[in-house]
Order: C-alpha cells, then structure tokens, then sequence
C-alpha cells in the first residue's frame, strides 16, 4: 500500500508543462510516475493503466495534463475510484480551452487547477490527510509563503514618501 | 455494401435534439441507426461499435452528438476511417462549449456543423457523391430553398413605398 | 479522528445551491457540517473555524461556495494544510465570475469543479482513500451511470430507420 | 469519373495557410486543383466554377479557405451538391472570426474544421469510403499516430520518481 | 434621377425587424425599396438588382439586413459605386455575430450601424448632403431629441432630497 | 460649396492610423481636413467645428477616429446633420473596445467600419452619388481589386496536383 | 459650503435604476439632487452644470448613470476638480458595455462601481473623511452586515449532518 | 490628523506597477506609505493595518493594487470607512481578471480604475475636496492636458489636403 501521483499526459510535448507539477511533488515528499495516452488516440492504454491501478492496495492521485479539447481528464475520472486533477497547459489559449476541462457530464468530476506548481501542492493537500511527512511539508511550504510575504512587508513600510 | 448513418449520443437526454437530425436524413433517403454511449463513461462501447462497423463492408458516415465538453466526437474519429460530423447540441452555451468540439489534437478531424438539420444534409451531400438517389433529393432540396426565396422576392417587389 | 467536510458558504443565500452537494455526501456516506463566512465581511470567523479545524486530529476536506468575485475558496484554502474544493454557484454568470475561482496567486491551491453534486463526488473520491464505506459508495455511484447509459443503448440499438 | 478535391482560397494571401492541407491531401494518396475567387470581390467566377464542376462525372469535395468575415464557404456549398469542408485561415483571431464559418443560415451546410493537416485528413476520410488506396492511407496515418503514442508511453513508464 | 434607399433582406424572416428602419426611413421623408435575396442561396438575384441599380441615374444607398453570418452585406458592397449601410438583426446573439458584419476583406466597405432607427437616420443624413426636405427633417429629428432631454432635465431639477 | 472630408482624432496619438485613411482620400480625389479634439477633455473644441461646419455651404462627411472608450463617434454625430463614420484605432483591443463604438444611445447614429482604408472607401462611396470623378475612380478602385483577384486565379488555375 | 451629492443620468429611462442609489445615500445621511443630461446630445448642458458646481463652495461627489456607450463619465470627469464615480446600468448587458466606462484616455478617472447601493455605500465613504454623521452611518452599516452574517453562521452550526 | 494615501499590495511583484501611481500623487501633493500583504496568505496583516489606520485621527484614501483573482481590494473595503480604489494590475489578462475587481458582494464597495496615474489622480480629486493644495494641482493638471489638445489642434488645423 504505497502513496503514488500518477501523472498522466494527453501527449508527449506536454512534458515541459509537467516539470514543475514534478519538482515541487518531489519538493513535498511525494514520488510519482508518468504517463503519455490520449483520449483520443489511445483510450485503451488509459483503461488499462486505470485497471492496473484498481487492482493495487495503493492510494493513488491522478494529475490529468491534456490541452486543446481535454478528454483525457474526463475519461480518467469517470473510470477510477481515486480523484483526478485535471491541470490543463493553456497558455494563451486559456479563455479559449477551459472550459473543455470544467463542463463535465454529471457524474464525472476531475477537480481543475491552473498553476502545475499549485497542481501539486493541492495533491500534497490531499495526501497529507494521513501522510505526516507531507502534511509537515505542506505546512512549511505555507508558513514559507507567509513569512516571505511579512518580511516584504516590513522592507516596505520603511517606504513612506 | 449498405450506405448507412450512424448516429452517436452522448447522453439519452441528447434525443429530443437528433429529432431533425433524422427526420433530415429520412426526407432526403438515407436510413440511420442510433446509438447513445459516452466518451467519458462508456468508451468501451463506442470503441466496440467502432469495430464492429470497420468490420463491415458498408459506407458509413458517423454523425455525434453530444454537449458540454464533447470528448465523444474525437473519441469516435481518432478510431475510424470513417468520416465523423460533430453536431453538439449547444443552445445557450453555444460560446462556452463551441471549442471543445473543434480544437482537436493534431490527426483527429471531426467535422462540426451546428444545425441539426444541416448535419443531415451534409451528410447526404457525402453520399450523393455516389449515390444518385440522395443526390437527386440534395439537389432538389437546395432548389427548393431558392425557389422559396425568389418567390419571397418577387412578392416583395411590390413593396416601394 | 474523525472524517468530516466542512461547506462554507459566503453567504445564507447559497444554502439552496448546496444541496445538491449535501444530499450527494450524505448519500455516499459522509457527514458535514455547514458554515456561512464571508472572506471579505467576516474573515476572522474563517480564520476562527480553521484554526479550530487545524487542532483537530479530524480528517478534513472543505467545499467552498462563494459567488460573483470569490475571495473564500483562497481564503481558506491559503489558511488550512487541509483540501479545498471550489464549488462556485455561478447559474448565468459563469463567463463573468469563472476565473475568481480559478486565477490564484501562487501557493493557493483551491480545486475548481463547477456542478454541485460533482463537488460531492469529488469530496468522496478522496475519502474513499482510505474509507473503505465510501470507496464502496463510490464506486457503486460510478456503476449505476454506466448501467443506465448501457441499459439506455441496448434499448436505443432498436432503433434503426 | 474522377477523384478530385478543389482547394477554393478567398485571398491569394491565403496560399501559405494551404500548404499543410495539400501536403496532406498528397500524402494520402488525392489530388487536388486550387482556386482564388472572393465571394465578395469575384462571386461570378465561383458560381462559374461550381457550374462546370457540377457539368463534370467527377467526386468533388470542396475546401473553402477564407478568413476573417467566411462568406465563401456558405456561397460554395449553397451552389453545389458537393460536400463542402471550410478550413477558415483563423490564427490570433480564433474568437472574432470563427462564428462567421459556422453561424449559417438554414440549408446551407459547410463542415468547419481547425487544423489545415485535419482538414485534409477529413477530407480523405471521405474518399475512402470508396477508394480503397486513400483508405489504406487514412488506416495507415492513424496507426502511426497511436504507434508514435505508445512508443512515447514505453518510455515514459521508465519515469519513475 | 431620384433619390431611393434600397433594403436588402437575407431572409423573410428579417422583415419585421425592418420595420423601424422603413418607419422611420419616411418620417425622414425617404421612400424605400424592400428586396430579399441571400448571398449564399441567391447571390445572382443580388448581382442583378446591383447590375439594374448601377444603370439608373438613381442616388442610392442601400440598407442590409442580414443575421448570422452576414454575407449579404459585403456582397453588396463589393459590386456597387453606392454606398452600403449593413444593419445586422442580432439580437441576443450580438457578441457571436457581429464580427461577421464587421471584419470585411480590403477593399470592402459596408458601414455597419447596430439600431434600425438610426440604420434609418444614417441614411437620410447622406440624403440632407444634397436634398433638403430630408435636411431640414434630420435637423428637426435631432432638436426633438435634445429638446425632450433639456424638458426632463428642467422637470427633475425640482428633485433635491 | 465644397466636398470636404473632415477627420477628427480623438489625440495626436493617433496620427498614424490616419495615413492609410487620407492616403487613400487622396488617392480617390478627395481633400480632408485633419482635427484633433476630445470628446472627454475638449468637447467645446467639437462643438464650435461643427457649429462652423453647419453654418457653411459645403458638402462634409466626418470620420472619427478614437480608440478606448469612443465617446467622440457620438458627440460628433449628435450635434451635426452631416454623416459621421467612425473609424477607431482598435489593433489588439478589438474585442474590449469595439462596443463603445456601436452601442448608441436613440437617435445617435455613427456608422462603424474597421479598416482605415475601407473607411476612406465608404466615404468616397458617399461622395459618388454626386460627384463623378470620384464615382469613377471608386469605380476603377473596385475593378483594380476584381482584376488583380481574376490574374491570381488565373495563374493558380495552373495547379493541378 | 455644503456636502451635496449630484446624480446625472444619460436619459430619463435611467430614473429607475437610481431609485437604490437615492435611497442608500439618504439612508447614509447625504441629500444630492438629479440631473438628465446626455454627453452624446446636450453636452453644453453638463458643462453649465459643472460650472455652476465649480463656482459654488460645495463639497460634491458626481454619480454619473449612462448605459451603452458610457460617455457621460468620462465627460463629467475630464471638466470637474470633484469625484466622479461611475455607475453604469448594465443589466444583461454587462460584458457588451462595461469597458466603455472603464478604458478611459489618459487624465480622465471616473471610478466605476457596478451596484447601485454600493454606489452610494462608496460615496458615503468620501464623505465620511470629514462629515462624522455619515462616517457614524457608514461604521453602523457595516456593522450591521458583519452582525448579520455572524448570527447567520451561529444560526446554521448547527447544521451538522 | 494627516492627509494620507495607503498603497497597498497584493505581492512585491507589484511594485513596478506602483510607480506611476506615486510618481503621480507626489506631482499633486500627496504623501503615501506603501505596504505588501495578502488577502489570501496574510490577511491578519491587513486587519491589523486597518485596525491602526482606523484609530487615527488620518484622512485616508486606500489604493488596493492586486491582480489575477482580486480578494484584497473587497477584503480592505469591507473592513475600513475609508474609501477604497482597487487598480488592478491586469495589463493582457484584463479580459479574464477584470470582474473579480468588480463583482462584489452586497455592501462592499470599492471603487475600480484601471490605469495607475488615473487612480493617483481620482484619489486627488478627493482629497482636493478640503486640501486646497491639492486642488490647485488638480485643475491645474487637468488644464495642462486640454492646452496641450488645444496646441496640437491649432498645429494640425494647418492640415488640409
């Protein structure tokens, strides 16, 4: 029974896009293992990834990278138990591809998030419910944020013109 | 060798909206079949179908219906050399689900259309390519269009004022 | 060490929408608690309830439900090492309001889902990690819709004209 | 009886847009002739065109490349009982201009697809439905497409961290 | 010679929303012409109107009314001397159509004008160049409308609370 | 009594986007006068133009030119019996700033078109009704752009692959 | 020298939409009065009031009340010292005329709000840097929002379900 | 009791954006003190900033700078008297950003500009409603704008071809 991320990609050049939903997974105490399969293309691979998975003891989170027309989020999602991320690459094309990962059929509910660094830090969110080293990560990536934040507060108030 | 329509829904609910899909194809010769499994959920069957029809010797252009985020148009062109028109029913959310019927990855190429009944006619325009019945009726239809709006025209002459 | 979900609504006149949300999490085996709290009116109540929640060896996994320009969903998921799931009632403002719950500052990791009894669904999918009742549930909820879609084709497939 | 596919271009501007689709269209086994003809500017020499090809025993599939206002795909497949595909030239003004290729009125039936590659590929796609050599083609294309994709899933499943 | 403003339909349909453009074409003291003709189903008949207008000795300026992707006005535009006011009935589908009015090859020059009235008031304010009954009419409509603001800007004064 | 084109600019700043615009006037036999007055900062500047305007003999079309929030289009068309074209400088705001133009309160009835040198077209268009070198070389205009679009066509017949 | 608030609307049809402003200020302890007046027609008539106001000692905040193509904030702002705050009536209408208000040129600053108690609710909040009623008014106000919610959340914790 | 504006946000990557705001409130007089704090990561920060501002005797104007999803301008509003204007530093993402700046829940009311020397000088125009410095820099800032129109119209009048 072992804690694992499972990355999967709509295609290989997304692989740029997933390198910081890797680092900071790492960064958190997280391992993962990556994919490439399309919804469109491969959808058997898909099932049958999401078959092995079934079967293990392990606790598992998909992250789904797909862009343009993201099927793959969807599919992942309606055949697993296990919750799905879907982190879509947008880029430019965000107010014109979004929507494609949030307008679901019922029934089928991969959770949307823009950034891959926050991808991964709301993945640790989850593992940490029982995962200690994660939940302390967690904790110290937050009061990081929060103490560097404070300290660019006090610089500043020296700034009064 | 039969010249067949298929019809795919996403959803059952998606019914009501193939209504002129089909009596379209009917008024102008072609006979269709109907079939309702979703990307998401039942990819298994649509592949199936998939199949089964690639094992036949019929000329078969798949017309697929389904709203929101539409992953069952790519879904059944990624995996036919069928021709594949999309017909997402989009009413008010025409600018919130139009892109995810048409920003497919590279090799898949489904066809959109948004009427209904111009889905049918498109589709009989493919098979009046061979088949000389439906192109009598595509022709037909188109001049009864025109006559219909020359006949508008010579009413409205009368109109100076 | 319990397993709970925390709703926080930013207003009393969300509680409609979260009812979808509410029967679905009670129908796949999990407990809530309901809360109202504004991130911009009452945010030290937020901060209160989280505080609370975080000394708590409770397994926690918040739904936040705030409209028009939502500061909540951040609020409290930049305050909590617990989950956050964004479940915006948005109705026919979603192109207006959408990207409030989705443009987080880095470091602010809510997950965005936008029906409600998907939120839900989400919600389980988590808890089914380790809560082998809900993991049932779940999965159970996942097999009846492919049922009823099969079930719907094996009818539809009569269909041929 | 010829196979024949007729590129129509609304700009002369517009040539380089149709060098992947005429790459494509080669490398699947079609040919093709390419016009200019502005449905604004020179709608005389498309109606002109149309009549011949209409005259001819030939299978025509039509590829309508025109962008910002599309009033030539609707004139081409208006004026013909030939399927007609529009492959409207967008780029940077996806959103502004894509309506214009898909907002027809009743009766008029042109397919609109994104990508020059799969405007070729659906158009292809056609033609196998009787010819056997662009067939072997269309199957030959997909398979490499999920070839490629698998090949990248072996070795990614090595990425395990 | 005389002085006539032509409107051109692109459907039956659209008469009824031309009825404040003819109202008030003659409260301005213009007499009117009413066609339809689509430039997708019946662009001859638009080239032939066009054709018989540019023989006359006329002053003309034509008015198009045309819905959904609006071809008729540049149509028009582009194979006449006269001048073209496109007045597109969009109604709630503003943001999905009127870019097709708009977004014409060079060269083509169709002015477009959102409310009927003022498609109407446009036009005559070409006429009041030369004809001075339309004039003095124009600059009547015009103190009207200033005159009723300055009288419910002297009734509200009396309102201070 | 003269034919005058009047360009007003809504600021210096937009000088450059009117070359094409007075380019082309010229190049069409038509004079200008160049303007530049706020419609926000110097509206009395405005008024006392028009005030001159309507108080001569000649014959003036107005082209506007303001970008941002278009409040000089308006202004100039409300106080003035002559046509008004506005012409904003748009570039990549098209979509943020175009309605401000179009969308007139009753009775204000600015004609709207997009490229500079199509709006000098339109102008000249007007001017045609009774001016006959303009009219001819609106004329000769329209048959250089059909002319050059026939030549294309010509020599791309050759491309037969 | 007295506090006065000034209300203009673009016209008279406005009147309604001001009705939560009116009562908002007055329940916050301020008078103002109300004009109509259009940027587009009766300029000179904003401009005689502004000078009016400017001569007087008065302490005055504009709300300014104009749809579609908002000029009158922008107008009223660019000739008065005082605040200008922008309340445009926007109804369904919202993402067509919203920028009008907001993309002003350079050295005009209207502030924009979008609901009319929060209009007043704003005001009020400049008034009260020097008048202690309304700053007494504006702390009860906000007090009685915060109580509101709190009682709200102490009502539903004990929702636990 | 001081005149004094408080900057305040959201990150220290916006102090770029910053400078023309206080370049140009120190051209009209005014002081300010600049602060960074987070609505989402440290929100006790900004209470505790409120809580010391409101025990002042000060006249305070808050300009709130935040972009992506905007919590801090709604969280400042809501829990000071003072009036607040958000500037949010959207530049390409204003489409997408821009309503979260301005869809506020009921009772919370900041004011929203979008160019930063614009928001120094309506925060200007309020304090010029008591500070006489301030005013005269106001007008005579406004007056320096229009003479330069006035300028660059006397030099182009000069322009007639």
């Amino acid at each position: 029974m072992k804690d694992r991320v499972v990355i999967m990609m709509g295609s290989s050049k997304d692989e740029e896009f997933t390198k910081p939903i890797r680092s900071t997974l790492k960064a958190l105490g997280l391992s993962y293992e990556l994919h490439v399969a399309s919804a469109h293309k491969t959808p058997e691979r898909i099932l049958e990834i999401l078959e092995q998975d079934a079967g293990s003891e392990d606790r598992i989170v998909y992250i789904t990278v797909a862009g343009r027309s993201n099927a793959l989020s969807g599919l992942v999602d309606a055949n697993t138990h296990y919750p799905v991320i879907a982190c879509p690459p947008l880029g430019d094309s965000l107010a014109i591809d979004l929507y494609s990962s949030l307008r679901m059929p019922s029934g089928v509910a991969p959770l949307v998030i823009l950034q891959p660094e926050s991808a991964a830090l709301a993945c640790a969110k989850i593992f940490a419910l029982w995962n200690a080293t994660v939940r302390e990560r967690v904790l110290s990536h937050q009061k990081k944020m929060k103490d560097k934040l404070m300290l660019d507060e006090e610089k500043l108030r020296g700034t009064v013109e």
